[in-house]
């Protein structure tokens, strides 16, 4: 993979765009919910004192507002949407660390490693809500509502496929890919057009905004899988191996095992049985390699920003918000944590 | 107590106009969480068989379709309303069953305790999100959204307090009542509102309702925090003496902390070391008795019936609506399970 990329600047300055707002939204929480949020934002540490330590990339928020820059309003105007995908992508992150059993996210603990499993529950229930309350308080509040409430409900009933994935052995590749689309495909896409949705840009706008951000989540999703099986933790903040030990039934796991070779037999017999061992994991990683599902999927990730870019060409916007668009397409497909 | 009523006629009349709408909605769920949102309404086996067992009893559904009619609207203009809050609550026994702990509910096992904390959270983060779509499908979407939204962000700020409470021995009564209103008060207050809300009934008619329904949640739950002492498994589907095992701040346990005599003593110590056995909970509901809280708490539901009733004065409607939101509130409050 190419070495991560420097930060784009317009993540740096969609962040001074959103901060105060997902800041003020916060607010409305109770007192404890509150310190755990910021805690898990990276913005504090547990006692509710400052510090900036882990904070994620802000790809949604930025991506929000550059949907509404994208429909020619100006930047404020997808503000709104900009935080409620944030809080929404933060209520996931949340609850699958618990789903998962994840003790640490962005080399810190994870909320419910720290406070409990009713806390990190309560906590991503508070943040959902708190979502629509602030789409609710705005513009357009019906139309980016849906826009939220539609790619939140498929983002769940991906969640649920993926746990129930695990446990079964016969998942095929449609399967699989359905459940991307849905897990990471659809807030990306939601977050890619919500901002547009809030400037009342035309339904072609929105869709081709929206193709956009759900391919670049089926880009991101592939690379994500890659770094689950060969990210080590110092890139990830994840033990290495966690997707293979899990059983989990990501994008190169399928595709090994839809190999149809000896390679693919042997996996396929590995993860039948129950959680592997470190040394199993390590052999599960090379039959997946040997099973040429590491390339596959590279290609996969690359073929998916391809028709993201494209889905660009069909939407007229300024030539400055093209190229960001683009850069921060870049950016998801070739980092490396 | 007084036994049991009859359930009321009005239960069942609502139920009919909502149960169509409910399964319409759940039909958008994934196959999976589908089945285990039917199972725990109890419409269902695990296996999606027909079963009719430990339904509950509908009463925010039932109380959104009066406030319609109380808006003198048609039943139908608060089906939306009575949809949505019937799946929040859904969701909060959902979520809460896997924070408590609690292995059955209406006599049967919990979803978290049939399919696992990761289904469970899944389940009941679906619930919150169909909740919101099926609002945002209809009329008075914004404000019947905020209706709703804010009063699932009170009941969640509610059940966070509930939780840290529970390792806290200084609750005063006041933060009791205030953590009360918001878990209990809010989603009912909702509930006694939205079909007004839907119907676009005047403020004074939505704020009239709203305060029946809060005033009727305080009185609910104050019930309800009596079973959780002295209600027995037969009665409440929860094995007896839980909240005092659990430690749970609830009104008698709070009341009875702050009596300031020797057995108020003795329950502080007691309820200062880690969960109870079965002795010590024995030894504590004597206790909270002889603090006189149990009678305090039951003329409590009682005072707060009365305040509901009066709310309901206020409002003009027919005396047909008037005299099924007064047999609901009794109900409720007369309720041994």
């Amino acid at each position: 993979m190419i070495p991560t990329s420097t930060v784009p600047d317009v993540l740096v300055r969609t962040r001074q765009a959103v901060a105060p707002a997902l800041a003020d939204a916060l607010d409305r929480l109770s007192e404890d919910v509150r310190r755990l949020v910021t805690y898990h934002l990276g913005w504090t540490d547990l006692d509710g004192r400052p510090a900036l330590d882990g904070e994620g990339k802000g790809i949604r928020p930025a991506l929000a507002i550059l949907s509404a820059e994208a429909a020619r309003a100006e930047s404020q105007v997808g503000v709104p949407g900009a935080v409620a995908v944030e809080l929404i992508h933060n209520f996931s992150l949340v609850h699958d660390d618990v789903i998962d059993g994840d003790l640490t996210r962005r080399h810190r603990p994870t909320v419910w490693a720290v406070a409990g499993i009713g806390h990190a529950i309560v906590v991503g229930d508070a943040l959902v809500t708190l979502a629509h309350q602030v789409l609710l308080d705005g513009p357009s509040a019906v139309s980016a509502g849906r826009c939220l409430a539609d790619a939140t409900a498929a983002m769940i009933a991906g969640q649920a496929d993926d746990i129930a994935f695990e446990t079964r052995r016969d998942v095929s590749l449609v399967q699989c890919t359905a459940m991307t689309v849905n897990k990471t495909g659809a807030l990306l896409g939601c977050a890619a057009s919500i901002g547009a949705v809030l400037a009342g840009a035309t339904p072609a706008t929105v869709r081709g905004l929206r193709d956009y951000g759900t391919n670049l989540g089926m880009a991101f999703q592939a690379v994500d899988d890659l770094l689950g099986i060969w990210g080590g933790p110092e890139r990830t903040g994840k033990p290495a191996g966690n997707d293979l030990r899990q059983r989990k039934k990501t994008l190169p796991i399928v595709a090994a095992l839809c190999a149809g070779n000896g390679e693919a037999h042997e996996l396929h017999d590995l993860l039948g049985g129950g959680l592997l061992d470190d040394q199993q994991v390590a052999r599960a990683t090379s039959l997946v390699e040997a099973c040429g599902a590491r390339t596959w999927t590279a290609n996969r990730a690359r073929s998916h920003l391809g028709t993201a870019l494209q889905a660009l060409e069909g939407v007229r916007m300024s030539p400055m918000t093209r190229r960001e668009l683009t850069e921060l397409a870049a950016y998801v497909v070739e980092r490396e944590s």
